[in-house]
């Protein structure tokens, strides 16, 4: 597996300064890389990093003008990362293991439509009136349920579960052990004490281009008809929970192990970091960023607000009530002096 | 699919005041309801929707006496809610795919005995002496290992996990992913700074009527003979970690990433709010209402208490401080104004 | 099952004082030990218990003298603790299903090498050019991807997913629904407010004597040639969070529900609380303690640190300034009341 850089700078349209009919063979931050090395230089904070590194290729910014010798050969062009990513993507291509084909034992159901190019690992399990788009990969032990629609080119790895009446967007990746359209937690309490279960009747919508993380669980609407909405580019990290009737809205990203309680919605672009709670009901704005650990209780309403603290404070308003929390034991001994004090002044 | 309001009114001892030869073929809020949907109104709360509804029937209390024209049929009950979620159940029923029989391939041991009417799905695994009792559902992909028993009535939805030895009751709901029996987290340090792993022996037993989210786990006991206890009717949500020896009360209700550590005891009819952690080996009073993101590091005695914060103090008690909180800038100020008075004063 | 006190005394090195050709069949703690019972004294805080228990056999450390009679047959060792867990392990042994030999129907590529004695369940997958060790157990409908490596004596439960090209040590245990290997979460922001996948190269790399929790996720590291690693001894629990390019170092132990975001260093021997979260590109010194539901966002470079809060602080500075927080309305009215004073002074 290799690549000529005069075959980079075509892909992603930049300009070559040093020997074009070099080879790289793998990819590396500027000061992990080696001399059969592509990276890439974005930042002005890593410019030191490109005089001493030892990788073969550099891509970098059109504007950029060197202030001391580089070693590297350089690719210009205009957004270094990006062309990164896609040289990246292009080694994934030429890494991966060209699966397809139906492995045995797997099961469809006969009443299953399944489309050209498909890869169905073996102990898969495809359900009745099930429809797989063209190119989809399923791997092993995969279960897709009764009536589920899957678009083309999606990825769902090894373990996954869909169950009945879900329906999966085109090129989605659904990682392993992530589970689609469980019951919601619902339950109506009896006089007795205990609790009945409120049945769920609903489904699971996931947009195209939808990311899901390993072991994410993401819950069926309770309604016949609705459906729990992961709207186009929704990005979803691993072991997060989602509860039923949430809506999330187009290219909002998740991290890892957050919780949204039952018919909450998200807006458009939101940022949340990781372990953070939303509590059910409730409405957040386009763009907002919300903190890790933090616990969302109330709607916002102004776009691109920033969340801290739990429950949830402004970011800034959090960070200055924190400074003084840890100073608190402090703050009560001042207290205490300026008692003394007037005291004293009597 | 579909239901006539005579005889919803039937099947919930109601009384018809409207058209009884309708029909509908679906279950809506009151909000979202169309001229085919059953609703239900129990919350005073909502009376203005009652008027405004397109619902073509809806479930209210016996005692209901509208202030404005309705042009639902209404069908009065004692508990609309409870009705509602009846008909719910009807809807289930009606549109679950009738699963039964046992898909190949499959495997069951030899000795293992299994009840009549049950569902078996494909790649499913039914260990050596396990018991599964009738009308039992395990879908695919499911383990089941070694001398387990599983009451009747139960629903092991796909790809989950039992251990050896571990017992569930009757009417049980196991969601996707979900993992009963794995070791307790337990390990002797040795002189060197590693760790021996000490054996975990014990089981774990879920009682009847328990539901068991999609993804959570239940760490067996440690002790040979000794098992992890979920009394009946105990409602866990999922990604929800629950260790070795940690026994909760009958109807207690556990919400999403909430986590229990080793030797801990939750009573009766608790609710717990998502996110939640228990330290381990302490002991939580019945009734006990713990909110989001809340650590209880103390065993408590008062049953029907409520805990709020990390650490858990009382959730009026923690909203009243944290209401200072997030002034403690100003507080801070506050006192650096009143040590100048002072030392102007003198 | 038993166990002739004769044996255990040989097995842990031990001197008995009574009956030595007892036999016990089961474990347990001095209060619920019962008379075919061994259990052990390590914690002078149970002295009582050494007296009432009904165990019929206890170990007792070396230099133990009781002050009052005991019933039970004594077991004289250096380390009780450690004596006990090692009957266990005996114990477990005795009472594990001897599992051997390939289940069908099961999946093994042409390509894979798999050594002598293994275990493989049905409905396991190996993929192609995977070398399994010698007397390795891979349990029913795990999925073991291309290019794979895992050492002797590895057992690896129910259900796991390991990605391409990820190494697992020998003497490691990974429980059901663990998922290893799964693409970290990366995505780079594209001018229309949308995401680009930035594919993920690498792999993981487990070490030996590692054990991971059930339903855990561990992803792969970014870079080709680059490994998220887990050194030598570390011990995870269930449903725990590990980012791309992560790297934790030996006999460090991290407890449920933690989450370890991207690019970030633990030291070893640390000990990680439930819950608690690491901000990503971040360095933590080794035998740092962090409490359950810490949030730690610094780099930290003293050994041996304890952490607490959100943001973490030291655990001792989190606790008094916690004692103070909980006292903030006081506080208040003590500010309102000087401000009046001096006032009404003037």
């Amino acid at each position: 597996m290799d690549l000529l850089v005069r075959k980079i700078a075509e892909m992603v349209g930049g300009e070559v300064s040093g020997n074009s009919d070099q080879r790289i063979n793998n990819v590396a931050t500027l000061e992990k890389a080696g001399e059969n090395d592509l990276s890439f230089y974005a930042n002005k904070k890593y410019e030191a990093l490109l005089y001493s590194t030892a990788a073969a290729v550099v891509l970098v910014p059109v504007d950029f003008k060197p202030h001391r010798p580089i070693s590297s050969t350089l690719i210009f062009v205009k957004d270094p990362y990006s062309a990164f990513t896609l040289i990246l993507g292009e080694f994934e291509k030429q890494l991966q293991q060209e699966v397809t084909g139906i492995e045995q034992p797997s099961f469809q159901s006969a009443t299953a439509i399944i489309g050209t190019g498909c890869y169905l690992g073996a102990f898969s399990y495809v359900g009745n009136n099930t429809k797989i788009g063209d190119d989809v990969k399923i791997y092993p032990q995969t279960y897709i349920g009764h009536n589920v629609t899957i678009g083309k080119n999606t990825i769902v790895y090894a373990g996954v579960k869909i169950y009945d009446g879900c329906t999966i967007g085109s090129g989605c990746v659904i990682h392993s052990g992530a589970v689609v359209g469980s019951d919601g937690f619902g339950f109506a309490p009896q006089q007795d004490g205990s609790y009945k279960t409120i049945p769920q009747l609903g489904t699971v919508n996931i947009e195209d281009n939808v990311s899901i993380g390993a072991n994410t669980v993401i819950d069926c609407a309770t309604m016949l008809g609705d459906h729990t909405l992961l709207k186009k580019g929704v990005k979803i990290d691993n072991l997060v929970q989602i509860a039923h009737n949430v809506r999330i809205g187009n290219d909002t990203v998740i991290a890892a192990q957050t919780g949204i309680a039952g018919s909450t919605t998200l807006g458009a672009r939101c940022m949340v970091g990781g372990q953070a709670g939303f509590e059910g009901h409730i409405s957040i704005a386009d763009e907002t960023k919300v903190g890790a650990q933090t616990g969302v209780l109330r709607s916002t309403v102004t776009p691109g607000e920033k969340l801290m603290g739990s429950p949830a404070l402004g970011l800034t308003e959090y960070y200055k009530a924190y400074s003084v929390f840890r100073k608190l034991p402090d703050l009560k001994k001042q207290i205490e002096q300026l008692e003394e004090k007037i005291l004293n002044s009597r």
